[in-house]
């Protein structure tokens, strides 16, 4: 009995047990941890177990066509694999059963100070060898050494602490790590750090106050959630902000009652996409040096699953690594392109489909139920579609990993771009058809309809047609977006509870288990089990949220961008209505991230990668669709007649080069303005340059160093009464002697 | 008397003013250079002046409104500033009078080794901090030192050696130069060092030898004429390689009589462009490595022309520099886009009448003196449209000064683009004429003539015309190009010296100067003034030559790159004329070079610059040109269909996409392919900042340094008896306890 409830009751401090957590080496420093823990519970019970970092959470199959004997012997080999990898990097932890799911385990992980420092001191060491953390160098030589690696691990922050842990955990063997992933341990069924409720309050609150967000709110998030969640973050503010000149410009023209398509207004938009995007190329570089994470990408962390047809040495540094020849990179990038096509292909039908049968039932359709069949349109926008985009995540996932790619960072770039083509599809496709075939070619459909003696009422094809597709795109699709993304998680999080209490009361009824419960019941008397029953009540809300996707949130704005860009001449208020979204969406993802789903873990990150070039290529069709647009939709066009496809295609040839001539412009001049975070970089690698040269060179030379224009002034006084040597005007009357 | 001629007999060794010529402090190191001294004369004469680095020519008026004497007065007053320059900065010279035209003399400038040590060692230590000499690092520890800032000049190069002293000559006062200028200094005509003839005859025996230009010859260029003369030998020796591609694909379908003009060639051609300039890039960075150049154009050489507006503190360097805003830059580099587009229009006029009058003699007059006529277009080229082009290019230099550029990087750069524009239009806009507007409409220009009543025999317009006017550049061309390139400065140069001693003859006789001249004629009696007067030779021969000019020979290169690429398809031979020509041009250049111009001063530079740029424009133009004749001369194509307009237009965009697209795929594929400058670079990195770091952190942090996977062992042990914690097997079976 007393053994058995080992892993459920507590450790009391002072007990054997207790101190065993804190080897005797890091013990003093532990102390240090209880004082300067941040975290929210402070009092000596269990849940004062010093911060936990990292929860692992270890799921095991209870029941199968296997006895029970070699599933429990399997379970246990595989938690000792565990346990020792934990322990061989130095890492303490602590096991808890989830009472409410059989088979499933929490470890609790906490590093202690020792460790910490060692990694820390590694890792800014790696740091400084990558040339990250540049703008450090602008400290006085004194303070450099102190900065660049100081291992004070009470100025760190939250972030900071747990990227390390991360590290710690997950690097492999002889990174020296502890070589955790749910790819290589078969029963690691997530790997997650947890929520700071009196952080996430106070975000929350504070940002539901201010209308405007400013880099002191984002460095906040940098420190709590790490870069990638604050790039993500300030992308998003920063391009709210531009948006604002689409936005106005946009509701002029609809107050004002000029024609929208007009070329002025899309010419102007196509200039602001291109300067919006090179405005955020520069934005990016600075955060990512004002944040210390210029080059970070650069620390390209090998794939676990990455194997390599064989090791070799690395020329650069010197190590193994596993290698493979770019050929067989290059080709198997290649030969999965099809893959990826097929895949598009047959979204694109599906969307297709959805989206003819739409175009039915509001066009045509007279027919019986017309009211209810005019909303399975959006039904199949709301769930057929999206399923559909799931399937083919899934499917590129798998071509993604066949493409066998050397670092994460690779490996996120290819599945970005894949996935972003899915998103591209669902969202533009339609319009595309609309506004290239289904009203140029549109009134030849009729007579079909009508030897199909299908009741109809035909409403003439034009361009209002395109309009109100768009319109229906970004109002209701981005509502529904916002539904999805908030209110169906809310919902979700009230019901759940119950849902399972109810099944709780069930199990309460049924007598196996009963005992068991009992007992509980009973410890919950006293107030150290109180406590980690509210710890562990934690822990089962937040094991229960799904992970954050970040994929997700930064395609919604990217595919929004395409909106703007390609489309707002269509409906000029395509900006506004953005805006709008936008403030609501960054308020939104605050929320979402804190209460509906996990902590993220906190990577680093240069920038918004490949979404930079994804919006330039949205840009550059912007180019293309604006031009089609203006010309066939203009009144003087006559869309019907046979020269309209080619002197569309004129339009789109001139429109595209006047966008590539811009783009020109916009970069050529914008290089010739100075740029803060170039001249940072490059005034801290001469510093840093210098301080090597007077250490090389030693203190005799410093005269060089300090300033260049140290003439040649010593001989100067040697040689300067030489001129006495030429009588000159001597010379010169000789040269006019000749005359 | 003996006043008179101090600065025409030569400073005899030993005498007081011989030794005064160097400083006690360098008389030692001087002897070496004697020793070491690689220039052509030894004799203890004059001429055994150690080695003459630089000649100024100082050129003053002796004949004018003003009187003699204050004629007299400005040149001695120009002559002290030069003088006193020169000394400040512990230069030695010479003053030598040209005996062949009245007010003019010579400096020699010798830099003794003391100067010159100084001044390498600040070469040194500002390469360094601007990341130059990044290889340099890969040396072990213990030789990094002596290598990075080793100022044994022994083993400096001629090229390093002079441009070292060059520096000290034109660098501004505050960076510690003499501030010797042909801008500054009104009198100073020119400053140029003198040719090492040994060096020449062997280079240009051994080139004219083998038929392979390797690496190695390429280095002793670099070695003796600086990287930016070896580059351009480099381009053209890679570029007359990649010729054979063309070259062979060209024969053999003339060989095999496959229609030209068809789409398959063209797409070769496309291809094998782009990887061409994507291959050179790499080329060039690896030979920019090799040559210790990578990055030195970021020391930007500030022109002495550029004041700016105000002084104010550059922050990085934090040295006072003169600033102008940025805003006024660019609205000056806008304003004069007007001016080059004049100049330009105005030059497209001219290259169009010749062109047209061509036409018109070639194609249809058959009046009297038709023979002669004939020959007149050719005669147009060759006289008088390089006078127009001179004439643009005087025009742009104009505009391009009144820009205003700080760097003489970024003044070359424009002032390259604007030359640029005049060749392309005198190269290429005859056959683009033809081609696009001729030929399609070229018939309605018969009635007009009949109307004239002017005798013509019409041969039918076709794509024969385009052929013919492009083989007629190519070969013609080539040819003249060669002809007034090599042949006609050999001639001026055998006759020149004639014309000379004829003058020379005529002042013999005339009386008034006969006395100075005898004095001359038995002064040559000795031997010393018999040497001086053959190094003087020398001199006035260099003296009479012009400066070599290397923006003429790349535009040669780029322009017949553009023919390659634009029109190979028009005459599929193309390729196979170009590389007979650059093979010899190969060697026409080195001869040029040493017999023809003066000695170039060394610039370094990393690369072949604009041209990289210049040549991807013609890439992007050849898709317009192959595609529009692939279609235009197309069999199946009627010429003169109202049609044929649009969709030549819709080849030009399918093939323009298709050019992006394939560019797109060779820049990716090859960057991921591994790049040795890469790797070399890194590495360089790597180290460096190792070793700074060791002497930041002290020996005792090497295990961290020498490998990152030094992984928390210490941790190990203490920690791993942990495992004995949790009986495992106890918290499984619990676990399944539930059910």
């Amino acid at each position: 009995m007393e053994e058995k409830n080992k892993d459920q009751h507590p450790i009391k401090p002072g007990s054997t047990e207790f101190t065993h957590l804190f080897p005797p080496s890091g013990s003093s420093s532990d102390n240090e941890i209880i004082t300067t823990s941040t975290s929210v519970e402070k009092q000596t019970s269990f849940v004062s177990f010093p911060r936990v970092d990292y929860v692992i959470v270890f799921k095991f199959p209870t029941k199968g066509k296997e006895k029970r004997e070699t599933l429990q012997s399997k379970a246990q080999q595989q938690l000792d694999i565990l346990i020792n990898k934990l322990s061989r990097v130095g890492l303490n932890y602590q096991i808890q059963r989830d009472k409410r799911t059989q088979g499933t385990l929490f470890v609790f992980i906490t590093c202690p100070n020792i460790v910490l420092k060692k990694e820390l001191k590694r890792e800014r060491i790696r740091d400084f060898l990558l040339g990250i953390r540049a703008n450090e160098y602008n400290k006085e030589d004194e303070d450099e050494k102190k900065d660049l690696f100081d291992t004070n691990i009470d100025l760190l922050t939250d972030a900071e602490r747990l990227r390390i842990v991360y590290e710690i955990l997950t690097e492999s063997e002889q990174e020296g790590g502890a070589n955790i992933s749910t790819e290589v341990d078969p029963f690691v069924d997530s790997l997650f750090p947890l929520h700071n409720d009196e952080f996430n309050k106070k975000w929350i609150h504070t940002w539901s106050k201010k209308s405007f967000i400013n880099d002191e709110d984002l460095t906040q998030i940098r420190n709590h959630f790490g870069e990638k969640i604050a790039f993500y973050f300030a992308f998003l503010q920063n391009y709210l902000l531009w948006l604002s000149g689409p936005a106005i410009i946009g509701s002029c023209i609809t107050l004002f009652g000029f024609k929208s398509l007009s070329i002025w207004f899309s010419l102007i938009m196509l200039i602001w996409s291109v300067v919006y995007i090179e405005m955020w190329k520069r934005k990016e570089q600075t955060l990512a040096l004002k944040w210390n994470v210029r080059h970070c990408s650069k620390h390209e962390k090998q794939r676990l699953e990455f194997k390599g047809d064989r090791m070799v040495m690395d020329e650069i540094t010197g190590e193994q690594v596993p290698f493979i020849s770019t050929w067989k990179i290059l080709s198997r990038r290649a030969m999965s392109l099809p893959g990826v096509a097929l895949g598009a292909f047959f979204l694109s039908i599906i969307v297709g489909c959805v989206f003819v049968l739409q175009l039915f039932l509001h066009e045509y359709y007279t027919g019986p139920f017309r009211q209810i069949l005019h909303y399975t349109p959006t039904i199949g926008y709301v769930l057929f579609i999206p399923t559909m985009t799931n399937i083919y995540s899934s499917w590129v996932k798998i071509l993604n990993n066949w493409e066998m790619h050397k670092t994460e960072s690779s490996w996120e770039y290819f599945y970005t771009q894949k996935i972003f083509i899915a998103n591209f599809l669902v969202a533009y496709l339609s319009l595309f058809f609309i506004g290239w075939i289904y009203i140029p070619f549109g009134d030849h459909v009729l007579p079909y309809l009508t030897e199909l003696h299908i009741s109809h009422s035909h409403t003439k094809v034009d361009f209002n047609r395109l309009r109100g597709q768009l319109i229906y795109f970004i109002v209701t699709g981005q509502i529904i977006g916002f539904a999805t993304e908030m209110l169906l998680p809310y919902v979700m999080n009230r019901l759940l509870p119950k849902v399972k209490k109810v099944a709780h009361e069930k199990k309460k009824n049924d007598p196996s288990s009963s005992s068991s419960e009992e007992e509980e019941e009973e410890k919950d008397k006293n107030l150290q089990s109180r406590n980690t029953t509210k710890f562990l009540k934690k822990v089962y809300r937040q094991v229960d949220l799904p992970e954050y996707n970040i994929y997700t949130d930064y395609v919604e704005m990217v595919i929004q961008f395409g909106y703007v860009s390609m489309f707002s001449t269509v409906w000029p208020l395509t900006g506004l209505c953005c805006i709008i979204n936008n403030w609501i969406e960054l308020r939104g993802d605050a929320i979402k991230i804190c209460k509906y789903t996990r902590r993220p873990i906190p990577y680093r990150s240069e920038g918004v990668g490949p979404w930079i070039g994804n919006m330039e290529t949205l840009t550059w069709l912007s180019s293309i669709t604006m031009a089609s647009f203006a010309y066939l939709f203009h009144p003087s066009t006559n869309i019907h007649s046979p020269y309209t496809p080619i002197f569309t295609i004129l339009a789109i040839l001139l429109s595209e080069h006047l966008y590539v001539f811009i783009r020109l412009i916009v970069r050529s001049s914008l290089n010739a303005l100075p740029n803060w975070s170039d001249i940072m970089i490059r005034k801290g690698e001469l510093r840093m340059k210098k301080v090597w040269l007077q250490r090389l060179l030693g203190r005799n030379n410093e005269e060089f160093i300090s300033s260049s224009s140290s003439s040649t002034t010593t001989t100067t006084t040697s040689m300067n009464h030489s001129t006495s040597f030429y009588d000159v005007s001597q010379v010169i009357s000789d040269a006019f002697k000749q005359e």
